[in-house]
């Protein structure tokens, strides 16, 4: 029997053998709290926090952005999935949150086993590593609005926090330094540029290995996983090492995103030259002959999250980044002025 | 100065002008629990659910499909906000959750305000009936992913229900009768099959007024809103009317929604001539010479949700149904034999 709407672009037997090995994939990013089984309506996840006297959920829904096409080009789709969790774990760490649990959608042109296996595989992968579950998901075969190979990905993630732990900026005060933690490369941000001028102005392709890359090839290095924080900032918390804010260097760049959670009468400078820019964004801004201000609006520069700190607490951060294998630096200081982020 | 990025497709000025409105759009969709503002990195809400002895969070993603193409050549937007945030709300509401917080992700090629606010609109509105509040959102402009004016529509959904209410379908037994509410439409499902049929094998404009629709346009018949049956569950559940299984007919159609809730145990029989099928699959069917048993897999022919109860609850099912002006049908019972939906 033919079916029409196989026709149409939509195949149901496909989708249903797609996922025969969802459980085996997702064995291991569960958690106690979970209830009920793959194929329900909605994940459940029990509500009990008892580390926390007053918990509070924090959510956030994120997408990876066009670094997608780059793992299409490049046929590689596990990295893709880590780099969405670890993103999204990243913008409620920033919060002081741990997180819970994942949940994931996938708009495709035609499903392809391989690509919904990689994908899955590396979404579990972090969820694992993050502790969280990967509660459910959904794949959408779209003909029409994705073309066939092409794909999005979008999480969300929900953690917990105790509500008086909330890092939410407020306690930034004069004085206060400014860490800077490693990216490790890219992350999340800026590939609508990167690919535009490494590959249309500059002519790269995605196995070109200019000597600026130090033997890197131009995917490998546009692929390079985002880098998760929270087990830094967990730890830290643990210790109880005090944090006045962080944020998390994503769309917007350094402004805009250190700017969502200073207070009214603080002014952060941030020095440029304290740290170096890793090869990959010079190698960027020298080919698309692209502005430092747009450079530092677009990409995280090198420095993926930034921590406000008291300066009592500089070297125990310092050191904690360390032993999690994150290089840190020191970039900036807090003035009194109106709320300002400045770069210089 | 010149963006280069804005070259490459991504306008951060644009982002943030179209985000201006979204306080306006999002003041009634709020709840009490909601802590922090809009522009941090993850929405707070807080866990605390008086009501349950012990809450069970339930949570579900998903998108409305290509209902959004319809959207997009009849211009209008504010209504597939609707149909994702109610398709939700039916997807825990079979559980027996209630919905809490909603987060919306919107993937473009073009970004564009009038789209935008559409979309915020539709999705606000939908929360507020809901009693839910859009807690997060996020907006990826992709060019090279999406086409200029295309986009999609994702959405998170977190609800609760307290442990031993949770509907799973466990208790479904022989005897039961299987109650079917009306759908609007098509609701979220099987657009890729009628587009194809209605405007590439049949002709039809969106404009057209077949005779069939009774009045009704192609376009509009299509866009008609995804019904959230939630209201009314919750309602029964507060008249402590006894539900023993839930489905909400999405994706996968009449077989595979019901077999989700099914207990090894029960044979759940449907008998297609106990309602009227709506028009608009009538003419999709007789315009593409679709099968019975494809039309059935595809789409929810006219039953958006399907409710098994124990022969002592149909009355007051029924009676609470059309109180919410919601029409609904004995469609079918349970007979004892291994898990299988069969439509006859």
């Amino acid at each position: 029997m033919s079916s029409q709407y196989s026709k149409a672009g939509v195949n149901l037997k496909l989708a249903r053998n797609v996922k025969a090995n969802l459980p085996a994939l997702l064995r291991r990013a569960t958690r106690p709290e979970v209830l009920g089984r793959i194929g329900a309506f909605g994940g459940l996840f029990k509500a009990r926090f008892p580390a926390c006297r007053e918990p509070v959920l924090v959510a956030s829904m994120d997408g990876v952005g066009t670094k997608l096409r780059v793992a299409v080009e490049m046929g590689r789709h596990d990295t893709v999935g880590q780099d969405l969790v670890n993103h999204c774990c990243d913008d409620i760490a920033v919060m002081g949150a741990d997180p819970l649990f994942f949940l994931d959608y996938m708009g495709t042109g035609k499903l392809e086993k391989e690509v919904f296996d990689g994908v899955i595989q590396g979404l579990a992968k972090a969820c694992a590593e993050a502790g969280m579950a990967l509660l459910g998901g959904e794949t959408a075969q779209m003909p029409g609005i994705y073309a066939a190979g092409d794909y999005d990905l979008v999480g969300t993630i929900v953690g917990v926090v105790d509500r008086r732990k909330i890092i939410d900026g407020s306690k930034i005060e004069t004085g206060d330094e400014v860490v800077g933690l490693a990216s490790t490369g890219l992350h999340t941000n800026g590939y609508s540029l990167a690919r535009e001028i490494l590959f249309k102005q500059a002519g790269f392709k995605m196995t070109s290995r200019p000597s600026e890359l130090e033997g890197e090839s131009v995917g490998e290095a546009l692929l390079r996983v985002h880098r998760n924080y929270h087990p830094l900032l967990a730890s830290l918390r643990r210790k109880k090492v005090v944090l006045h804010g962080a944020a998390h260097i994503t769309g917007g760049g350094f402004i805009e995103n250190i700017e969502r959670v200073l207070p009214r009468n603080a002014l952060l400078r941030i020095d440029r030259s304290s740290w170096n820019v890793p090869p990959i964004f010079e190698l960027i801004r020298r080919k698309g002959r692209v502005s430092e201000a747009e450079m530092y609006r677009v990409f995280n520069m090198g420095i993926g999250m930034v921590l406000v700190v008291p300066r009592a607490s500089v070297e125990r951060v310092r050191d904690e980044a360390s032993a999690f294998g994150i290089e840190s630096c020191l970039i900036g200081r807090v003035a009194r002025g109106r709320r300002e982020v400045m770069l210089s």
